[in-house]
């Protein structure tokens, strides 16, 4: 499959999470009546039916990933070259801000105007370092075991993720970049921006780290019965 | 298969499509309080899993559109010829208002009633151009790499979209026409339809468009690299 | 496979069915604070989480059916002998008193007290015609088409009907039956219940008319095409 | 596969599970506004969404126990051997009590506490009893006829479980411990879990021997039939 094709599904795919996550999430607080569980239970059903049929979608033209965590740590173990690599975080980051502009346009919102969420502290890291570890593993998992069910595994733990984690599992650097882009319901200030990235970075590491042994051995193991 | 069992199917799934989004629709409203994301939310969850049972139910009588959008641009790229795509317009119409009436019934309402409810201006047209753009382009990429998902890629997309677009996604031109004859919770005013249907055939051509090129492509580097 | 493991299945599988409809019910009401929306929210979820599980169970030894309108459609077509029949409608009525009984004890209530819940009216006679003549429709396409989804099918079929039907979708004598032995968010008056049964043996015998007529035809379409 | 591998996968598998259930309560109570049906409704879709994507990341390294009630029936009927078995319910509790502190972490709370939820009494004992003894049973069937639905069999019946149970449905001893060291919506207080854990083990073994039989009688029944 050649790279253009694999630009597009990466940027229509990744533009699409985000106006599916900034868009219900704006919608969710419109209509909630002040009580966020509410709105988030909106946000968490939109996303987490959102990521299902993307990855669908796209994953036989790109993989899906729509995740400079998830691209990053794919070149690093050499699933992906460096010079892809490079257009597939272009396309995150550059659609990640289309589709947030896009979800603004439909609310009759500025198509951008910075967030002023506060969303740190210590506990917010750790959060986010859990939150991406956790959906690497998730990810390796799948991949080795079980690549018809990913979609929906992915789908499945950022739907979990989104009440288990403090931060609400940003877990993709493309996404924390676009959502400071939006002064609604899933923003993030553009100050927390950087410390966000790095806790993404450090856990989808990690979790490459720990699970590449942990499904390597096996690997081993079933030569050795072979 | 005969063009009377299609017409039947194309009747019954969308006037069970219609019978589900308004019966809802009202449930929702009457029991939720006057908290709108509780009663979008029952909507929501109730469409969704209402679109999955009726597309798997008929998908072997008709292909389950049950939407003029999908039918017209099948009519288009000549996936169905031109008498019968006349026949499922008339199927769809017909059976979104039997729907709709059904749904009124069930609730001790009038029949057919005019709604009042405005959905107008710039962002809901834009807001439908994406989603009837969205549910094509998913469509296609469904048929294209998992045709054995489809009923769930089309029933997430609309659980996303539901709330990621302004406008809740009517994305169908049947469904548009039909809902316009409830005054209730999922209405849409008479003089609003015709911006909803011409924003939905632009969203439609244009995925038909977008998606053929990028899903064409692959076919023909699959030939070159057979 | 032998009768009495037939009757087993039945009876724990209507149980298990009874048990989190009024369990699922009594629960939302004591939670939801008055509303009466998150209540049937959360009844819908169990439920449609319920059948899921109960039919991958036990379908591969009894066919899953917990509903006399089922078992007594199979009956009329000729799916199932009559004296099997009389055994699967004993064990789920059987089963289904047993499950509410289980439910009223498990929240601290006498095991068996009448409903006093009003639950009558053209309108809602309507709708059980209809929910019932859904339910025997899906299951009649899924037999057909797809076996290994008539789970999910269901599923999600009584999910959207708890919603899109004013009497919030019994469609299942047994159940009816059941439920107005719990005074209960669930429950029905005694005296509601024979209207109830009768708009449910309607529906699924207009779902058996109308479905073997339209699944009949493809069939013997099929043979002569081949 | 070794040993090692399996006890990582019921270590990480078990922490996850708690993460999830605990950390999801926590968000839960703190949005929804004193709305505490909305805040179980959080807590059931986070849990069910990450049961699914858990067992389907380690069923194939340790077959995703994650439950010491699963391991001990295991045990019992051969499936597991005692030095293996001893290793899982280590994992198991050590991994519980792992993520129950990470789950306190990220909300910014003290790593444990002692919970003062007081969960007791006669329905609460009967309800993690038949929690327990369908748990076991929904298991049974799903490896006996749908094994790769189990994981979503497990997660359905959960999701169900927490409405229909009084007790909002432990049936697992290791998250009944784990759960008694978190101050906050989903804990227990230390002196109501041996009660939970005594009905835990009787509805395990309850089931064990009754799907036993179930099952069994349909085997022989095959064999005398081939």
């Amino acid at each position: 499959m050649n790279l253009a094709r694999k630009f597009t599904a990466e940027f229509i795919g990744t533009a699409g999470l985000l106006a599916v996550v900034v868009g219900s999430g704006i919608m969710g607080e419109n209509l909630a009546d002040g009580n966020v569980a509410i709105a988030l239970l909106a946000n968490t059903i939109a996303t987490g039916a959102g990521l299902a049929f993307l990855i669908w979608s796209f994953i036989d033209i790109s993989g899906a990933h729509f995740n400079p965590a998830v691209t990053l740590t794919e070149m690093a173990r050499g699933g992906l070259s460096w010079k892809d690599g490079i257009y597939y975080l272009v396309a995150q980051i550059t659609g990640g801000f289309f589709g947030v502009g896009l979800a603004n346009l439909m609310f009759e919102l500025p198509v951008y105007s910075a967030s002023t969420k506060i969303r740190t502290g210590g506990s917010q890291f750790l959060a986010e370092v859990v939150a991406t570890f956790g959906l690497i593993a998730v990810i390796h998992c799948g991949v080795r075991f079980r690549p018809n069910k990913i979609a929906l595994m992915v789908a499945l733990y950022i739907t979990a993720a989104y009440w288990f984690t403090s931060s609400t599992s940003f877990a993709n650097p493309a996404v924390t970049l676009a959502r400071s882009a939006s002064n609604t319901f899933a923003g993030i200030m553009p100050q927390n921006v950087p410390l966000f990235l790095l806790a993404q970075i450090i856990g989808a590491f990690l979790a490459l780290f720990v699970f590449t042994w942990l499904l390597k051995e096996e690997k081993e193991e079933e030569i050795s019965n072979a």
